[in-house]
């Protein structure tokens, strides 16, 4: 089978390496083209790049030249981390020119025919596709990953929102400085330190999974009806956000048939068998201190999200722990993901 | 004046160092006595004890021989930080001599006629000790200060509570390895990541602060009638705990006067003038990302509390952020504290 | 071809797990038994060790009870990583039982008769035992890896002391925590601080690279005629020796030679087809910032040792730096490595 | 007595910030003018300025309007922390316009005919200002101070050479991020890590100690006759340096004479009385683990340089390891002292 190309824009970063990373070998994909701003545009995807990665760069890769973000790239599909300030304009152009986009920026998130996806969490949201297709007139689309934190929080989320339906919800995350990209955090702002602020975050904690948790309905998504909370912190950690969660349920389980929800979870058979799907999606903890961001990251390759220290919340119904890997499950891989998904579904024929 | 002659419980360990080097230029109390457990006991301070602050030890304490954590110590004032295993039986047999402990232990915090004292927020708590003298029979007495995390939130809390009545609490806390002493946290456990868990520290964060903003009546103290939830984890942070809260009020006020009542706290007459009292108790921060650990911890010597990020929860009614130093005003620097207010109510003539 | 059944002395400690993780799904050994102090006789692997690395622990070996460290256990061949003081004595006890031992403990690796080996650089010293079966009268030998801190150096020597003839070395090193152990360096000594210090281990690196790269004539090693002068410093890294080494040739090589010389090293024949030798036994990075612990502590599965910063030193002829997997190539991995070696010769028949 | 106005150049910036902060109270110099790049310029300092420091800024400095760093600022003398590349030709338009600059900036340090000082080392190297204003014709003059790495080996080897006359030396540096400034070192590439190279610091440290312990001689000075090689580390601390240096000496001393010149050393009378000259330059510290950012970088406020683990090399004479305070002895102090020794001299009159 001949695989399918695919674009990088925004390649030079952080999550653009992470795309360059985790497509090396990738058995559907294959990089043929990388986009980045102005100061790159021309070199060599090795000269261009400060390399951040502990595996070296994909030979090929290595070798592409770098082009402008713009239409003429030789791929069907991109992937993009472009900022978010550039990518509501850019990632349109490219979709209107025929381009099937796969974004990780937030730009068009919360677009009401944007699908924001998850494949073991609504597979079915790809369906917004035709509604997107039929209203913007476009030859291609635009699909989209959410926020690294909020992707965690909704796969643990769901098999719990199934079964109990949450009713409200209070989350406080310890983030990695990955998160912000390269620079990012400068070092003096974070050694030894924690800065209990990160810009926009919690906005889209409050509502990203709200919409990925909805209903499809009528070629819109009716979002879940609950109320989130979120507070959020930047920690010293390389990789891998904790979230600390309180949730209240309509149906409050015990704690056997809550721990049951999530260990058994696994998405619609529209998931199961893509590449990047690991053989588990949550994997639950009953150690007292975990999960924790060294120990659990990588955990099904950084696609399995680890819930752990699940006990009753004097407050609302119960607390835990979730942690996740925000740039591989939480961007780059998402959008793979998310892609992959895609292609089963024959939105890449 | 002649100084109070003092002894430290627990002295060679890092709240027993803070002890030291707090007490190295106090205007009322000198340090007279050390002890410390049998390994060290007939050794110089000295030679016994790893020393860890980045001051130097005070001259005259370095020569101290650090006696057997028994009566017998040549001081009138103890202050205690001895493992709570331990210290329930010793602190007991110290005022049962007719010693007067100041404890930071956990050990008898919550019994119910020991006051859980912080000067600023419950004073008159102090009166306990007649009640606790009276069932003891106890020629000393011994009065507590709280867990560090718990002091922070209290002293935040005081003004509010006051004025607004709080009716539900969700904290959760990101807090420095000090806090477990030396040695404490292998490095291995907190380098570069986040431990969601902290022994018997939610169970103390969701019972102390209710009885320190209690009302005492006819003798005992009736707990303030509200519930909190905490999770409490460790960062790689030296000193200073973080904490974010969310709070429901009975009477919700606009956000100027949430700020008003927390900036112009000012505790009791009772506490206005001691040594240690800072010239502000709560600082409030404007900035969208303060307060910081390494920025804010030592504001007002470290025995200020700084508090920002005040803003709507969509949850419960307000969201903020608070960071107190935990050595200083949540150890150490707390049982001086109270110390000082024993002393000005008469209870070490 | 049946597997060779192996034990793991000291089997909870942080190098006892890199010995089952790597051994998990080796070719050759298979883990039969565990061996550790007093305190886990008896209880199931899982339930002994706390376990400290990101993958999960192999089913097999968490289901084994832990033995206790004395002849009698069920295998052939024996890893140990027990402490000094007890390892050697219990060592020798192991090999004059008939066991194949492969130490990464520091007791017998001087010792005249024990070969202290690494494949790549000194596979024919293990004709050492036989010197050491006909001294001792063992049925069984003990062979050792080095400290982690030499074995990264030696390698980094091998083919420059062969071409070119090492005369003098100065070398400083930044040492991860990882090889103190766990619990180890206590994070308040080590989180935003440096401690320049290291027991023991100063001379270490000052004398076991000299019998490493020494001349095994007539039953006796003669070691390499230079001297080395070693600084130790523990820097908050979690896994990562990086070595500063200033060096003086008998020969003193162009720039181009020095470079071809650690790019093109394999070690012997004997060492080349062994499991675990990487494809590349030294790689030369030539990025002005390179080598560093995060980016390249994982080359070649961590076997592999990273050079780079090699420029002309004012003093002595060449200055760069060194970097290597302390806990892998370093330590557990070593004496796997060692192991195969001796499977390889015939020592494990 | 009134005092001395002073402005500063690049006063937003975390040296410019050390100098508001160690200006705030001081006896002689009041800061009345801040100036900083295009894009402060009109600002409040308080607005320009993101504060990094752990002190409140100044309530006087935070009113100043940034200026811009061009001659007409309303002061007598100038600090500069401007970068190297803008720093040689703007200081030197102050020089000429009759300006007092004491520069941190390495632009003019290695100029034949300006100072490079430190109060204990060399403050007879003030006579190079005569030189300086002959030849160039200006009204001013430019001092240096010298990189913060320099500063505090010359200040440990001064006795040294002095009694023993250095022959060669060897040192290898762990630095703090702190001395790349702000956003300086973006937290991904050091959080955990080490990266083995600091642009430009190594040729620094091979020649600006050469010229401070050199000898003013009909005007010039003769470099102090020795080798310097240098090996220079970032490492993830905040605030201060540690050097391990190796030394030959002409004539080498036992280790109780060497031990005896560094703590009894006192710099020249010039120095002595200066506001910042701390009570003792050198402390020798005697136990095995230290001298250690964390618990040394504060000694005699920043201003005494701590050294420690002394012992023989066996390659050249004696090794140790060398502490200092890089942003208060090593930059924004340094400067300060400077100008004190040269108001102390009649050089600001």
């Amino acid at each position: 089978m001949s695989q399918i190309a695919v674009g990088i824009l925004g390649a030079t970063g952080i999550v653009g390496q992470r795309f360059v990373q985790l497509l090396a070998d990738h058995p559907w994909f294959e990089v043929t083209a990388v986009a980045a701003s102005e100061r790159s545009v021309g070199q060599r995807y090795a000269d261009a790049c400060h390399w951040l990665l502990p595996t070296p760069m994909s030979e090929r890769v290595a070798q592409l030249v770098v082009g402008p973000v713009e239409p003429g790239l030789d791929c069907r599909l991109l992937f993009s981390s472009l900022p978010a300030n550039v990518a509501t304009e850019l990632e349109a152009q490219f979709a209107q020119a025929g381009y099937a986009v796969c974004s990780n920026a937030s730009a068009h998130r919360m677009d009401p025919d944007v699908p924001l996806l998850i494949p073991e969490v609504n597979a079915d949201h790809v369906a917004l596709l035709e509604v997107q297709r039929a209203r913007r007139g476009w030859r291609g689309w635009i699909a989209t990953s959410a926020n690294c934190s909020s992707t965690q929080l909704a796969l643990a989320l769901k098999p719990l929102h199934d079964a109990f339906g949450v009713r409200a919800l209070h989350v406080t995350t310890l983030q990695a400085v990955s998160g912000a990209g390269y620079p990012g955090v400068p070092s003096l702002d974070i050694l030894g330190n924690v800065v209990p602020y990160i810009r926009g975050e919690e906005e889209k904690m409050e509502s990203e999974p709200l919409k990925m948790l909805g209903t499809l309905r009528d070629g819109r998504i009716v979002e879940a009806p609950f109320t989130i909370s979120a507070q959020c912190n930047r920690v010293p950690v390389r990789d891998g956000h904790t979230e600390c969660v309180s949730v209240r349920f309509e149906h409050p389980p015990d704690r056997e048939a809550l721990i049951d929800a999530l260990a058994s979870f696994r998405g619609p058979d529209a998931a199961s068998e893509l590449p990047s799907t690991p053989r588990q999606t949550i994997v639950v903890r009953d150690e007292p201190d975990r999960p924790q961001p060294v120990l659990d990251r990588d955990a099904g390759g950084g696609y399995t999200v680890s819930v752990g220290r699940i006990r009753p919340c004097p407050l609302l119904d119960y607390k835990f722990v979730v942690l996740g890997h925000n740039t591989l499950r939480g961007a780059a891989g998402g959008a793979i993901h998310n892609a992959e998904l895609l292609a089963e579904e024959g939105w890449l024929a």
